[in-house]
């Protein structure tokens, strides 16, 4: 999948550039401050979110331009749920993208407010995007924010999960919110800034979710199936810290099963759009893929 | 004061009425999550930025309907900004307002999730106020992301400053961010609301600036002259954390003196608008009154 890696190799260089100009090294805010936002905004990552964003927005003719600014928004939101989710009281990782996370190099106080300062930063960075018209401006802002609950809200259903017996439908409820609320926004905003139908929008949050869903699944058989070097953060640690996935309820086989079925539910969503969403194929590929 | 009082009882109704229709007391949040955010919201405060948010906005003939929600987004991300700096890796505060913090009650993986989840929720509540146009809502978003990213830059210059040599600059820059930057927000945001024009909103904003140095400079005056069972919080930490105050630079007397020219400047500010501001000087009369 040669152009997929060309995508996000073009739509890191693009977000990374935004985000640069959006907190620069030079700014004005603390320095430990910068310092600890830009090491967890440029640690490496792929970019999967904005990527995402981006190529529903090019299939529904929006250009770049407009693209760009919420895209850089919803890694901030994504890199803020990274730090808070590593701290000590959480899920106290030391690793991430194979770097220290934010706390451990910079400390706690500083990896909270981090976090704290990149959730208000995502805002004022839509709000402030002319390129939008006022009416999608806060239609994403609104959306954004209701995800951003969300995914707060799985993340919380998830530490309460841990050690206790749960169900297929509580695994689902905490990835739905954790991990589904945000990619999906990722491409519902795509469709909207791209003036997409409401029924085209609709499409396009059906396979946002079900694209979150089959990242999630795929993520927990990576933690089993991979060593901490090749994942770049902590093998196993789901098993470990008795955490509810998809393997420790259903098994390895009846997952990767249940993988097959939500790709497909993903590409059936998009199946009316045709070769306008040849990336977006690709991208459900690559998470498919990534499992093996 | 009696009227004052009157007015601040008023507007903890209101808002606290506001507050409970935003996050319910059955709604569908996690319930662990859900209390600890009602605990924090409604723990007893004075309400005072939502009823200075409130006193500039009928200074400038707005009615309570556009009021009230950005009045509770306001006190949303206060009390989410009262949960993070009481952690332990930030003030470590177990008091406040008379009751456990947020952390001590509810965990500190919960305390920090809530208020993740009110910063998000506050642009939330602003972004769907349909009473406001839509170039209001974004001004108000932007300018209130921008508060709440300043008011993260000050704490973390104040946690940096304790156990160093401090200037009056610096603690005017951490004043500045900490607490006026929200404060001005709250005066500014009812000009907005109000229609007020520019040269009247730069007065509204040179007020809640002075305004909120001057709550700064009592705050500081009140931790040494108070016990711990007249403020609700822990009394005298300020100086057990070696923090940086203005008694602790000038001495008690000189930082009186800073801040009776403090409230001249913050009624300079507002003079020209006469009768229509009583209340503003009222807020601004009660705000240097507690200092006793």
């Amino acid at each position: 999948m040669a152009e997929l890696n060309d995508f996000f190799a073009e739509v890191t260089g693009l977000i990374d550039r935004e985000l640069d100009l959006l907190i620069p090294a030079d700014g004005g805010r603390p320095t430990s401050l910068r310092d600890a936002i830009r090491w967890s905004l440029f640690g490496g990552g792929k970019h999967f979110r904005p990527a995402l964003l981006i190529a529903v927005g090019r299939a529904f003719g929006a250009g770049d331009r407009k693209l760009k600014r919420t895209a850089a928004a919803v890694e901030m939101i994504h890199t803020y749920s990274l730090i808070h989710d590593d701290l000590p009281s959480m899920d106290d990782d030391d690793l991430r993208r194979g770097r220290e996370t934010c706390h451990k190099k910079f400390g706690e106080s500083t990896a909270i407010l981090a976090g704290d300062a990149l959730q208000a930063m995502s805002f004022q960075v839509i709000a402030g995007d002319t390129s939008l018209s006022l009416e999608i401006r806060i239609e994403l802002i609104s959306k954004l924010a209701q995800a951003a609950a969300k995914m707060v809200d799985g993340q919380q259903l998830d530490l309460e999960a841990e050690g206790r017996e749960t169900s297929l439908e509580d695994i689902e409820q905490i990835h739905r919110n954790k991990t589904g609320a945000l990619i999906g926004f990722a491409a519902e905003a795509g469709a909207i800034i791209g003036g997409a139908s409401e029924n085209d929008i609709e499409a396009i949050a059906k396979f946002g979710e079900r694209l979150g869903l089959l990242f999630q699944i795929t993520d927990d058989l990576l933690d089993i199936t991979r060593t901490t070097e090749q994942l770049g953060k902590t093998a196993g640690k789901d098993v470990a810290a008795d955490k509810s996935t998809y393997p420790a309820l259903c098994g390895i086989e009846q997952t990767r099963v249940f993988a097959s079925q939500t790709h497909r539910d993903a590409l059936d969503a998009i199946e009316p759009f045709g070769e306008r969403s040849l990336m977006l194929r690709r991208i459900a590929e690559f998470i498919v893929s990534r499992n093996t």
